[in-house]
């Protein structure tokens, strides 16, 4: 079959992680490669209650079309939440529920990017928002990470560089893949620069309320005075991904923009799932919920933690995430992670290599991201017990 | 806030037709702008056991992520469902499920059209798609509607004058705005012109379901031997439009990329909504359902027109629908039905004028959309009487 494929969106190709991603569905076989919240983390009985009070007292409302914009209830309710829970939100500032954060990243993308347009992104970073920032036709500059974060350094050299850069994708929180955290001092320094250089901050905050060590730290949403920060939320993460419910919180003049663009894409999300994120977050008692996810992780990753350091040849090291769903393994020196993830699917164990989560997809990365929320308990134990016989061999 | 606007998906503009649909939420107006199914169409009990039944048996799997195409038994339903019913789906084919049919558009659009590739469009067709279109960048070139559907001749003049045309985008039964039904000659033509030129077609058949008269015309699709015709359903007309729930038939190869895309725009559609619409597509008596949907629409339409017949001025003419949810009126020479319109308005009854579903949105158009499905039998009356009253001032 031949037809023309546009330059950008037509021509975007699966990577060899989606291909690794895909594999997890097969059920012989440990992955360690999603990024799906624990099966012991679905509040089920809650969504089932709701649902069923949903759609005995409002089932027109709910199925009926809906607006772009979103739900008005849920877009009060997810606006007090961030004002009372992280102290984001101004005068300013609007909010849109989006279909995920994924479909924030996709709009903020298209609304913000020509062809050829620079988007800045943490390096490693989340593959899906790449993606969509290809999509656009973006071209993606990546920035590296450091252990407390972004490098502001090269931040501010890629920003005095110039060039058509349009806002810059970062994730603060237990990034994706690096479970890495921003310092406070980072979170402002980016802010300023942000400010300085005129240039967007699309802030992706999926992982925040997983903490399950230290303490909070406020979103550089909050720092925003002048509008230029982004802000994606999601419910994903801490009631369930099948919603598909996000939100995005930004100068209402943007907000107005993604409302529009959201109404060509696909008229509104889904507003039963609305109408379930909207109860569950005004009806639950949401500080004991978020209590018990963190536990879940907090045991979860323990657990991978000590079977790295247990049974991983010394040379390999890892991040250490206080909140999340990832850690990040690099091998050492001279190495390739594509044909270690090779090797350890041949022997029954995905992970993602980290070449998916770089700009240029072709990069040769030492690293891989491991996920600790989606096996049980024995898969993380085989899986890592596995992992480790092969770092032995490098 | 200032801010740099992507020329096409980040310019897109509300037009005077999305003003005069968000107009419709209040309750003091009688509107006859809306697209909605009508309320008693609901099937209300099914929805409410199907859903409790779902969260009951497989819980996890409706709430946790999903795969991009679409949960793989919707996809195996939909299939059956459009080669037994409509002959549609041949072995090069495959689909994937998006979120409603304007998601459809979008991709579609995003896929096959570069910033200044042609799109030919019945005029005039529907305003959501139009405006997917534009975001895509694509420029938008209209052919005239006949009463028999779109003029072929006007059809065969643009493909012979050429340029980058991708696609042509119809709406073969009860389209929306006009409520027109494309001949079975035509149908033919169509697709032969499509073959000849070797365009694709987009056939999307959101009413196809909403027939209460005559008989039922197969599919565009139904005829594709060669691969050139994308197909897109929806359930929000036959179940409910909250669920955003649709779906595209099409060869393979472009399946694939509106898969790719997919993924990177939105993972993938709710997936409790995707498992709503296959238990409902496979349990349910769809003929006796439709058969009922069919009920509600020939009487609903048939106070519209005989309201019509009773109240307009005998200059003002409008098209006989077999279906859907639409009648399209044009008001005497030299008459400009936005004016009309804003009366109307002020009048206390919304209908929709021409020019937003023309390619052209500035253009002056005599006609004006009326939709019988949302509104009550009393409202119908009630508003027809109004701007009956207002064609006898004209």
């Amino acid at each position: 079959m031949q037809f023309h494929r546009s330059a950008h969106a037509g021509s975007l190709r699966p990577t060899a992680a989606n291909k690794i991603l895909d594999m997890g569905a097969d059920p012989a076989i440990i992955s360690l490669a999603a990024g799906n919240p624990a099966p012991e983390a679905y509040p089920i009985a809650a969504v089932q209650d709701i649902t069923r009070r949903i759609l005995e007292e409002e089932p027109l409302e709910a199925l009926q079309y809906s607006v772009p914009q979103g739900d008005p209830s849920l877009r009060r309710a997810v606006t007090d939440w961030m004002r009372s829970r992280y102290g984001c939100g101004r005068e300013f500032d609007d909010c849109v529920i989006v279909s995920g954060a994924q479909q924030g990243g996709d709009l903020t993308a298209r609304i913000l990017c020509d062809p050829g347009d620079i988007v800045l992104c943490e390096e490693p970073t989340f593959l899906g928002c790449l993606d969509a920032f290809r999509a656009a036709g973006a071209r993606l500059r990546g920035v590296p990470m450091q252990e407390d974060g972004i490098d502001v350094d090269a931040l501010e050299a890629a920003l005095r560089e110039g060039g058509p850069i349009r806002f810059l994708y970062t994730i603060p929180n237990f990034q994706n893949p690096t479970g890495i955290t921003m310092s406070m001092e980072k979170r402002r320094r980016v802010y300023e620069l942000a400010v300085q250089y005129d240039i967007l901050i699309l802030e992706d905050n999926p992982y925040g309320d997983l903490r399950f060590r230290g303490e909070a730290l406020p979103p550089i949403k909050s720092l925003d005075e002048t509008g230029h920060v982004i802000y994606m939320g999601s419910f994903s993460k801490i009631l369930a991904p099948g919603v598909r419910t996000g939100y995005v919180l930004a100068h209402r003049d943007l907000i107005a923009q993604y409302t529009t663009l959201k109404s060509a894409c696909d008229v509104h999300s889904n507003i039963l799932a609305q109408k379930i994120c909207y109860r569950f977050l005004t009806e639950q008692d949401m500080d004991a919920h978020l209590a018990g996810l963190a536990a879940v992780y907090r045991r979860k990753s323990t657990l991978m933690l000590d079977a790295f350091d247990r049974c991983f040849d010394s040379r390999v090291t890892r991040t250490e995430p206080d909140g999340g769903l990832f850690v990040w393994c690099t091998l050492p020196e001279g190495c390739d992670s594509q044909p270690f993830a090779a090797s350890a699917a041949e022997a029954g164990v995905l992970v993602v290599p980290g070449a998916g989560f770089m700009t240029e997809p072709e990069t040769i990365s030492r690293s891989f991201r491991l996920n600790y929320s989606t096996p049980s308990d024995e898969a993380i134990l085989r899986g890592m017990e596995i992992l480790g016989r092969l770092t032995h061999s490098l």
